[in-house]
């Protein structure tokens, strides 16, 4: 091996000064502390923390979406407040409260507008990304729920008193909605597959799920496993499961069974069962690792000290293990070689390799709840 | 719509100074540009060049790939060097020559290594990604190409003379190199799937192509497309397509044909031919947009000036157009809405809208062919 010491051109810029603070953002996160309304800035690579940012307010099934360039991070609170925080600088940079209950929110594929969901008022509205000022008030008249991003500077989006789901097309000059009705009795929430083609809703008035296949010019409503879910529950239900959480493993979806002990696997093509696996508990979180080989489940209340890992190709499981006590997330490192994990009641997040499943880290956290990873500012529908 | 003035708690760190510059790299990339020995540092939400960094030696065929955090680009030249810049500080870090002739390279899924393969001396060489010491060294007695990364510290790539593909495992405490034979003859170039379960090559030396399912335990080698490829062509091939550009449509993939004026669709479960779509030319790099619904496809030389977008639904032509003389590569910004082109005797990267076509910027580069963003720090196989 032979050592060379080259010259550098730097033509268009001269090299920085020594008193730069150098922040490469594409291994951090940000862990969600739900009771002190805090985020916990998080290094991946080096599986510890870096700083915690407060005065988010309400962050209850708070969630967030990442500007392209991974430097700021939109936060949803519950309290209807959109936080726009630095992660470079550790910092609010801007915080507004932009309705009085919101459910999540979204970010154009061109990074360029942030979208908030809000039970109150019923509704879904549009900021710029950079200076969040109002760019579009779409009042729904309705709790708004299931609100993601999809290709084209579309937003989709589920009323849950009207059973539609509606998409904004912000793509021309003014702005155009799209409004499909039947979508189903109280749709309580939705995701969009990675391709951003399939838009599914659980349904809580009735049974079964619905869909939409968003690359039709007329996307019709596509009823899912219409003989299964909360109408067929022998316990009760606990918790919700979490679409966001739907797994895409292969061809084949992995989903939380609502009311039931066990998850439910149903083919990508024909959306029609292909297997059921039974579980320790009622499922929350059904979360595919990055190649889709291993789906990880966590439970609800009381069975929720447990995780187990299922093989996709067996749909059996592979591994139980008990991390402690109340797991609320879990996150995959963008390739899948780890996991994350947090344990709300021990105050920790716990860091596992997920081919040994040896424990790899572990961080100090207030109350961790949603963990997200700035990998997710380059992926559809999160 | 009320704005609040929070105070910011940051307990862990404090506020940087002013001096400093700010660097975030989620929407960063790098651009090759092969005539100076140089890279062309790019911002995508900017649409600009931020920097020039040179003496890399000789890029031809040059190909790159990003630690987790994306500040640094590994860079495999042709002449064996291995070079690493740090596009926060936008110099070189280290340089070495690693070999007198490779083709490519990868780096682990948990970032901590990258290997290189090497035509002169034969084989592949593994080095520690911070330091860039050798850590293994495998010689294979042949021409090595198609070398990727698979989940769980794994690499694969293939032999050009013997037709084997080796498989070497490093998340043990020694590594392990396992060895399938009978991939065929000559196999001049490879790729993984995205979820890093199928492994492809191409063949120089027969028709067809092999695949092997790196989910067996023990990967078997599967013939596809049997009847199709060089041995049958009607045409000069100008230049073997590339398979890192196969693209994964849906169900589908698609793949550049050998010596024809066409792609070919083939199912991605069966491995068998779906269908054919005659181009402007032959071939080069058939790209799918990240949701999959559209495939860009350039081609070889002399027909080189032009790029078709086909639809993968209906697997026509829906829109054709000239960026200028040598159109080398593509890249689409990481969910889709804009791809950048290198059009080398232009001296340009062209960028463009994906849904409306329209051409969004320009910027002037040096020769430039691969265009390579920092999102490809979380992919598999990239």
């Amino acid at each position: 091996m032979k050592w060379l010491g080259l010259a550098v051109a730097a033509l268009l810029v001269t090299t920085p000064a020594s008193s730069e603070i150098i922040v490469a953002t594409g291994d951090l996160g940000l862990v969600v502390e739900r009771a002190s309304g805090s985020l916990l800035l998080v290094d991946q690579s080096e599986r510890g923390a870096i700083a915690r940012i407060g005065g988010l307010g309400d962050l209850s099934h708070a969630s967030l979406v990442y500007s392209p360039d991974q430097r700021y991070a939109y936060v949803f609170g519950r309290d209807g407040g959109l936080t726009k925080v630095d992660i470079v600088k550790k910092e609010i940079e801007k915080r507004i409260l932009q309705a009085g209950n919101s459910i999540g929110g979204a970010i154009s594929d061109d990074g360029r507008l942030v979208a908030v969901s809000n039970y109150e008022p019923g509704g879904v509205r549009i900021f710029d990304a950079t200076s969040l000022e109002l760019v579009l008030d779409i009042p729904t008249g309705s709790k708004t729920i299931g609100l993601v991003d999809a290709p084209g500077r579309r937003f989709v989006f589920t009323l849950w008193d009207a059973g539609e789901t509606w998409i904004a097309d912000l793509s021309g000059k003014d702005p155009v909605v799209s409004k499909i009705k039947d979508m189903g009795q109280n749709p309580y929430d939705a995701l969009i597959t990675g391709d951003g083609r399939l838009y599914i809703t659980g349904l809580f008035g009735e049974d079964g799920l619905t869909a939409l296949d968003l690359w039709e010019p007329d996307p019709k409503p596509i009823r899912v496993l219409p003989e299964y879910g909360r109408g067929q529950q022998d316990l009760p239900v606990y918790k919700m499961p979490h679409l966001e959480g739907w797994a895409r493993a292969g061809r084949e979806f992995v989903l939380p069974a609502v009311g039931h002990h066990e998850v439910l696997w149903i083919d990508g093509e024909s959306l029609a069962e292909t297997g059921r696996t039974p579980t320790h508990g009622q499922p929350v979180f059904a979360m595919a690792r990055p190649d889709g080989r291993q789906v990880w489940v966590n439970f609800a209340h009381p069975l929720n000290d447990t995780i187990q890992v299922l093989d996709t190709v067996t749909k059996e499981v592979v591994h139980e293990f008990k991390p402690g006590p109340a797991v609320l997330h879990m996150e995959f490192s963008p390739r899948g070689n780890e996991v994350w994990v947090s344990v709300r009641d021990a105050g920790k997040v716990m860091i596992y390799d997920t081919h040994t499943f040896e424990k790899t880290g572990e961080i100090d956290a207030e109350s961790p709840s949603g963990i997200f990873f700035t990998a997710r500012a380059h992926k559809l529908g999160l």
